[in-house]
Formats: C-alpha cells, structure tokens, sequence
C-alpha cells in the first residue's frame, strides 16, 4: 500500500514558503489530505511516479491537458523542432500564422484566431469582446460553473471588488426558463453568454445538456443580438477533434480552447466569427509568452494526430469500458457507483453518498493501490489508456472496493 | 539592405485568420509597418534571423525574457532534463519547493512565493491580495505604466467597463504631490500601490526615480498600511540579480516578477511579506499549467547562474559602453542622441524630436542593416551581448546613421 512520508514532508516545506504550501486545482484540501500524493516527479503514457517511488495509473492527465499521454513522442519532436530553432523571440514565429489556419480548418465555424497561455487569459478576453461589440454590460453564465481566475468569475471571490463582478448573473445549468428570465430581465443589456459544453461542477455529478437546451440558446442569442462563447478549455478535443460545438451541433460566437490542444505545453485560444473581428482587433491581449513557438508546435502537432489517429473514438471507447467495468465491479461489492458525464470525462459518485464520505475513501483506497482517480473532479481518459492498463486499473481498484466494503462491515 | 519579402506574404496571410495579423506588444504597428521584420524563424545567443533569411544582431531579447541570450545551454539541459521526467501533471513537481526557497533567499524579504504564468496573472493577483488584506478598494499606479492586460489596468480600455476600473487612480511617475493627493484623497480606503523599478512609458524616455521617490512611498505606504507593489516584470534580473527592490534600496510588500525569470520559459511570480500571507492563501489563483515543471526548472537555473556568474554586471556594462558609443557615433553624424533608463535596459531618443520621425527613420534603416533597435520600446541587453558583437552593430549602425544624415541633406 502506498505511503506518501516524501511527498507529506516535502509539503511541510513548502508551507513554510508556499502560502497553503500548494494552492490552486492541485490543492491537496481538493482531495483528501493526508491519502493522496502532493507531487509528482515523473510522468510517462497513462502513468505517473510520486517522489514517494509509487507509480500511478493516471485518470486525470494533469487535469485534463494531457490527451495523447504523458511525453506523447510525435508532438515532443515537433516541440523539440521547434525549440532547435527558437522559441520566446521578438515577433511570432511563422507555425503561428500554420496553426491559425488549421484551427480555424478544423473548427469549422470561426474566421479568427488569437493565441494566450491561460484558458482564463482568453475567456476573461472573450467578455471584453463580446461588450465591445455590443455595447452592452451583462455577462450570463451558469451558477456553478468554472470559467477560470478572472475577477468576473473568480470561484471564491476573495479579493475582488463587488464592482468587478456587478453584471455578471447566473441561470441554472440545462434551465431554459432561468436563462430566458435573465435575458427578459436585461433585455438589451446582455452582451454574452457564457458556457461550457456540459456541466461538471467541483464535488457533484457532471450533466449533459438536455437536447433542446444549446439550440434554444443559440436561437435566443441570435434573436437577441447576445454573443454566445463557448469555454471547450476542459472539453475540448474530448468530445470531437474539431471543438466541442461539433458534439453539440452548435455554432459558438467565441470558441475558447486550452488545455489539452497542447498535450501539457502552455496554450490557449480563441476563435471567432466574423463580426466580432474589429472587437477583437481592439481589445487589447498580449504576454511576453503569448507567441513561444514551441507550444505552437506542440499544439499543431496535436491537430494533425487527431486527424491522423483515432484519438476522440479511443478515448470514448475506453472511457465507456473503463465506467461500465468500475459499475460492474462496485456492484459485486455491494455499491451502486454511478457514472456521469461524456465518457471520456468521466465522473463516478455512489448513489446516496451526499456527504461524499464514500467516494473519498473510495479514492483514497484506489490511490493507495496506484490508481488516481479524483474524487471531486471529474477525470480524463488519454490516448495512452489501453486495454492492459483498464485490466490493471481493475485489478487494483477491486482491492480497494474489498477493503471499503470490510471497512463498512466492521464499523 | 535587408528585405522583408516573406514577412510580408506571411503577415497577409496571418491577417485573414488572426485580428491585426499579430496582435499585442509584437504588432508591427509598435514598431514602424513595413520596415521592420514582422516574424523570427530562429534565435541563438544575441542574434535572430527573419523569415527572409535576414539576421539580426537583437537589442530587445524576446521584450526583456532573454537575459542569458537566446537558447542559453545551461539552462536548456536544466529544462531538458525536467522535461525528461514530467512536465505538466497532476502534482507541482519537487522543483517547486526549491524554486520558492531560492527566491525568497535571492530576493531577501519576502516569506512565500506564488507561481503563475503570465506577468499580468500575477499583478492583477497582487491587487486583489492587497485588498482582501486591507478591506479596501483604491489601487494607486503612475500615469502611463504597464502592468498588464487585467481589466483594472488594460492599456487602451477597451471592452472593459468603468466599474472594473472605477478604483483605479493615477498619478505621476516621481511626482509624490500627486502621490500623497490621492492618498489624502482617498484616506483609509487606498489598498494598494503599484510601481515599477524605473518608468518606461511607451513611446517615451525611461525617467528614473529621483532618490526620495521611493523611500517615501515606502514610508507613507507603511504609515497608511497601504500594500507596496513592486511591478519588476520587466526590469527584473538586470538590475540587481536577487530583484529591483535592491537595487532601488527599498522593501516591497509584494514583488512581481517575470520576463528574464525564466530566460523565455514561461513563468511568473510573486512574492510577499508574512502579513500578507492569509489574503494571499485565500485569493483564488490557478492555471493548467502553472505548475508545469519545465519553466521552474529554467528559472532555478537562471537563478544559480546568476550566482556564478556576474551576469547583471555585464549587463550593466555593456549596455554602459553601447549607449555611450551610439551616443558618439550619432554625434559624429550631427544628431544628439540621449540615452536614458538604466544601462542594462536603456533606449535613446532624439533631441527635439517630438514627432519620433528621425527615431524611427533611424530605427528603421538600422533594422535594414541587421540591427534590430526598437523606436518606441525600452532595449534589452544580454549576457550574451559581447565586446564583438557591440563592434558590430556600431559598423552597421555607423551606416544607417550616414544614410540618415543624407537622406536629411537631400530632404
């Protein structure tokens, strides 16, 4: 059984030097504290190594940026071409201008492309856009729903000025009376609305979007003149190799995407239709980073494999293999695990488990036999999950379901 | 004389797919459109060559991120090493811990340390630190300084409403009347101010500050309990290698670093003092990759670099001898060339030149020569910058400067 005495005491040092000694999504107080590892040294396909030398079956693929696999060997020569020639230099490098286009190729709806670092860098932008081009002031986006740090929509507020955040509402996930109310409410004064393509809130179970809720949507913002982005930064290329909106049969005003468009090198997007194009010539966007070619190359790398490879077909398959396996298993031990979500980003919560006190020891037993699995967030399938790591991934989580149905028994 | 045929194909082709063809600080608009290379294709030590085939000996060093020179080994098999292991995963890698520790000991004041990616990620963090410490809403910065592109600061405004910048005030750079106004004004709701080393106002000469400058801002700050923000993104590691505050002979409260931190990795980060630890492990921050592995391995090695070598000495000095040798050269041409802002990163202007038309006429025929000397833009220097390469840039600068006093003659 794993031991976490490296990674635990590397922690007290970093508190004394760290405020909370790690902050952020990789949080410790995110998990369990104390029952998973802090850090990770190495990295390898679907697995990674904690200081600790105990190896891990990875579902979450450094929070969803990693879809080929960790040092996926194609996009790391395309990223060491690159890095031979140069990377942080005065003005873009050419494969800038390379993979614009083939964003915009494969996205098939955009005219436009802008380049950042954070996926906030760019939703926090889209906002401006989308004002400028309307002149209007509201911002709607679903209540719960992660949009990254900016102060429009920083998760905890703490910090940020009531005024920052004045006109931004929310409306409930899938509720189209709640979104037509704010609309009714502000009429004329609604310049975006904001969402991702299915809901996954920290702690609770994900949501598809009910058939009708993205085309009404869609219609009400056209009627009404309201900029309709879409923040695919965790969804995107998980769904569909040409941005989630094809999944969902939409076409956005804004498409963000970050995370795994560049398999773990820095990058975000956004892409646009032709109307907002004068916006987002005046909105102004820029960091010293903004251009490095090497994630560049990384990222059109990445869009050339999925047109390559079945990548979004795989990760699906073993998504939907791995959450019919794990509901088979827990069942034999007596829980009624339940899988939410795309398959690909998947979620498991055990019914009746409010306090989330199953799911936790669940998690925490499952890392200690060498499988992360989150137990608040929703998890990542990879390109690099194959059928032996599934097996072993099984093998391993049925000791740990055993132990937790013991553990029920004798208490 | 240098030719900018493809830079110009390409850059047509980038404004179909990208707003302005190339946004942000490397707009070719910043610089003189037409005249100057618009891509880099390669970067080495203090040289970069163009998509024609042009090279240039480089005095803007990827905006200030290259302090070693462009693909300095050491700190390339530093990141190459990491990158071997892990680098964006689920976990900050060991290397975060020691990174901290050598950066509150390089920079001598502060007690933790948080790491972001862009330097506006953590200037707009800082603001929001200072008001959850303070319970207040007024944040104080100088007329014309660039901290970023976060709503509270964005250079042009546009797409930002008045309320996310409402608390917000400006006043002039060494002008301490115009401090202390605002904070009378403002009395017992200022949380923060925010400053740079030096001003480096755009389009501008860099002003120093005069000696009292700081010393009292450090004095009415710590009398008001307002937060003292030291913005050293842009001057960091070429003034005093553990941070500017040690240069200016003062202690921030928060320090904000970037740019040369990681010689073109990206990185940035901010550290504080002990009292204001509790807001900062309460402010919210986080990105995808902020935790990736890679650029804190570069940044840990430009930091023990610039304990062995006297890297910011160099710099000094050789920016030292190239102002004063331009400043001669001009001269002999019949124009009065003044160099202002610190050697290391300093940028001259024209007597009497008002309209920035002999600045740019000789920025650009420089540029046509293989010199890349930005017209509105503070210069870098590098340590890869050497007595030879200096020589060089005088032959090809002596020739733009007899071209420029024809071309006077002819007019």
């Amino acid at each position: 059984m794993n031991q976490y005495c490296i990674s635990r005491k590397l922690f007290e040092r970093a508190a004394r030097v760290i405020p909370c000694g790690i902050y952020g999504h990789t949080s410790p107080v995110f998990t369990v504290p104390g029952r998973f590892p802090y850090y990770a040294v190495a990295a390898r396909g679907c697995r990674y190594q904690d200081p600790d030398g105990n190896w891990y079956l990875d579902f979450l693929c450094g929070y969803g940026a990693v879809l080929l696999g960790y040092g996926y060997p194609q996009v790391e020569e395309a990223a060491a071409r690159q890095r031979e020639k140069g990377n942080c230099m005065n003005h873009p490098a050419p494969i800038m201008v390379e993979l614009a286009e083939k964003l915009l190729e494969v996205t098939r709806f955009g005219s436009w492309v802008v380049f950042a670092k954070n996926g906030s860098d760019v939703t926090t932008w889209a906002i401006a856009v989308a004002r400028l081009t309307t002149g209007r002031r509201k911002v709607l986006k679903v209540a719960g729903a992660y949009h990254g740090v900016g102060a429009w929509c920083n998760p905890t507020g703490y910090g940020f000025l009531p005024e920052e955040r004045s006109h931004v509402h929310d409306f409930r996930w899938n509720d189209l009376d709640s979104f037509r109310k704010l609309v009714e409410e502000y009429h004329g004064d609604v310049a975006a609305v904001v969402l991702c393509p299915f809901h996954h809130p920290s702690y609770g179970r994900c949501i598809l979007p009910d058939p009708g809720f993205f085309p009404t949507v869609r219609k009400i913002c056209r009627r009404e003149g309201i900029v309709l982005v879409l923040d695919d930064i965790r969804a995107g290329f998980r769904l569909h190799r040409g941005g989630s909106h094809q999944w969902l049969g939409i076409e956005p005003d804004i498409l963000c995407l970050g995370k795994a468009l560049g398999n773990g090198y820095p990058i975000s997007v956004a892409i646009g239709r032709e109307e907002l194009r004068v916006a987002a010539s005046r909105v102004f966007l820029t960091g010293t980073y903004w251009n490095n070619a090497v994630a560049m190359a990384a990222a059109l790398e990445m869009l050339k494999i999925l047109e390559q490879e079945p990548v979004v077909e795989h990760v699906q398959e073993v998504g939907r293999r791995f959450c019919q396996g794990l509901r088979e298993l827990a069942w034999r031990y007596g829980f009624d695990l339940q899988c939410s979500g795309p398959p690909s980003m998947p979620f498991a919560t055990f019914s009746g488990d409010d306090s989330f006190f199953l799911q936790q020891e669940f998690c925490a037993r499952v890392a200690a036999q060498g499988v992360f699995l989150h137990p608040h967030h929703n998890w990542f399938m990879s390109y690099a999950h194959r059928d032996l790591d599934i097996a072993e991934a099984f093998d391993k989580i049925e000791i740990a379901l055993r132990q937790l149905r013991e553990g029920l028994v004798k208490r």
